[in-house]
């Protein structure tokens, strides 16, 4: 995607080195990092550079194909073995991740060409995947639509163009009138600092509402669809996401408002039966009692936003039952949100 | 109510002086103001050293009986004059205020004394209106509740006690188990600072979690009701509240829990037919695109919590339909949500 006029990928591989945009700097700043590397690519990943599926897989992917490239002068069996645990180690529950360096690991057997090659297809399919899911979701768009996402499931998260904003980016460049509505996504704000960046980005109009305040302009009918993205789908059709997205889902359910779920068909966890399978992850109340940004000078501070002594409990995920979901937008099509729908188009 | 374990109320009138809490300090910094000259009084109900209806309504007949002992000394009519618009200027929209300037100006036609005694009186009433709708409420509330509130309708917002805050004071000194769930309510964070930093002095448990996040904790099951208060409530019970109220209300209507409306029954406006008559203030952007507090020193900062150059739009209020209130708890009892059973029991 473009920033500030130039094509961007967040994660790519160039003449033996790893380049990716660094995403802890953003939306105040934005910087293009370079590693020779493996190991600083795996900082990266651990540090949340880079983060969200898509990209966290491809970053692993470049990782490991870099760990090839570097051990042309080394032991080579015992550095690239030592490379792959540490790549693997860097988030451990990430999918994406270990299918990337699984892929990359047997084509370097072959060379570090290969394993170049291997990582650049899956970098490549991710962004492939993610452009079809936005030309599929267009089609849902209609001119002169409001649309409501929340937290980032745009391309920062991904190679390129992202799931949940990837239909607006298509309706967008197709000419459609659009208006995002963007919740903060509190605690981590992932909707104020990164999807209203990206939108800024591609100059589509938009504005930044609390979390609080989607209810209010769906009922006001500025709100005409929900579009978010889904951390894992269950085989019922069940969607864990950030949190927040239950919410969402319960009020456009009441003002009748579509509220689709943009995802690639690797999200949907066909091992899991339900959503009740889901284990939600429950994060640091920190997050939730401090905030951290830049004052009027630029000069980073971590403030107290809440009354001290307070605790505070931070699940970082909800369920929204299969029943509020309108339908699943992926890469082959778009499918009802149960069990028959998404095995017809997708196995 | 207790702080630090000594009565407090938000204002009150001593040996000629005014004292209130400063409440832009908290939760940060619990400090009393004392008065001798009504002017500063305007000036802290102007810049929010007191808010809520019922505490800016007693501030400003406090500040009203503070004129008239002022003038004893002064050219009496011209100066009681001035007082009476300069007091009345302060917050324009808030109806307790001339309501409590008017009958205090009129006691003040006797005397001075008579009309620090009015004052004290309209005072008292509040918190004694608050105590009420503490008892009826805290008969809604069972042993080992799970009770989720948002913004602060505390004590803090009146005199004494408060409104949805009052039944939890009251079922929790009645000995009940409760948790308390305390939305943030972004973008001013009334429930992380102020409703928070009530509980913390009244030790009573509760956690303070994301705008996001109420449905996700009612889906658990651990919600069992929630209690709010009210700006302004319309003839037919529609509801207008701090912005996110629907969004509370729609999930709680989807899990079948009881929404509780809160209010003294001068909150209701029969001149105002429906929520469609309500007017919403749309407040500054500045709110959402930055944050203040202190840091780990206790040094303030404002600090950007947005992408730089997005908008945002910032509703103040929502309008919750009736049809969403369970119910709606007033100092002369608990009644439904319409105009029939408004006027049973009020009119």
């Amino acid at each position: 995607m473009l920033v500030n006029n130039k094509e961007f990928r967040t994660v790519w591989m160039e003449e033996g080195r790893v380049y990716m945009i660094d995403q802890n700097l953003l939306p105040f700043e934005f910087k293009i990092l370079g590693f020779n590397d493996y190991a600083e690519v795996c900082t990266a990943i651990r540090d949340m550079t880079i983060r969200g599926a898509g990209a966290i897989g491809a970053a692993a992917g470049f990782a490991m194909a870099l760990a090839f490239v570097q051990a042309k002068d080394k032991n080579t069996d015992s550095f690239i073995g030592k490379a792959r645990q540490e790549i693997e180690a860097t988030r451990p529950t990430a999918y994406n991740l270990f299918y990337a360096v699984e892929k990359v690991f047997d084509a370097g057997m072959r060379s570090a060409a290969a394993a170049v090659q291997e990582a650049r297809q899956i970098a490549d399919k991710d962004a492939g995947d993610s452009q079809r899911i936005g030309r599929y979701g267009s089609e849902l768009i209609g001119n002169n639509s409001g649309i409501g996402t929340h937290c980032n499931a745009g391309w920062l998260a991904f190679v390129d163009y992202g799931t949940a904003l990837s239909p607006i980016y298509h309706a967008h460049a197709a000419g459609k009138e659009l208006f995002v509505f963007v919740d903060e996504t509190r605690p981590r704000s992932q909707g104020a600092r990164l999807t209203a960046w990206e939108l800024n980005q591609a100059g589509i109009p938009h504005a930044v509402i609390v979390d609080n305040a989607m209810a209010a302009f769906m009922a006001q009918g500025k709100v005409d669809m929900m579009i978010v993205g889904a951390d894992r789908i269950a085989a019922n059709g069940d969607v864990a996401n950030k949190i927040g997205t239950l919410e969402k889902a319960i009020a456009a359910n009441y003002f009748n408002i579509p509220f689709y779920v943009a995802a690639p068909s690797s999200t949907i966890d066909w091992n899991c039966k339900s959503g009740n399978a889901i284990t939600i992850e429950q994060r640091d109340e920190t997050e939730v009692l401090y905030q951290n940004g830049p004052d009027k000078d630029g000069i980073r501070h971590t403030i107290m936003v809440c009354s001290p002594g307070s605790v505070a409990l931070n699940p970082a995920f909800d369920v929204t039952p299969a029943s509020l979901v309108t339908a699943i937008i992926t890469e082959h099509g778009i499918v009802k949100a149960d069990t028959e729908g998404m095995r017809s188009v997708l196995m």
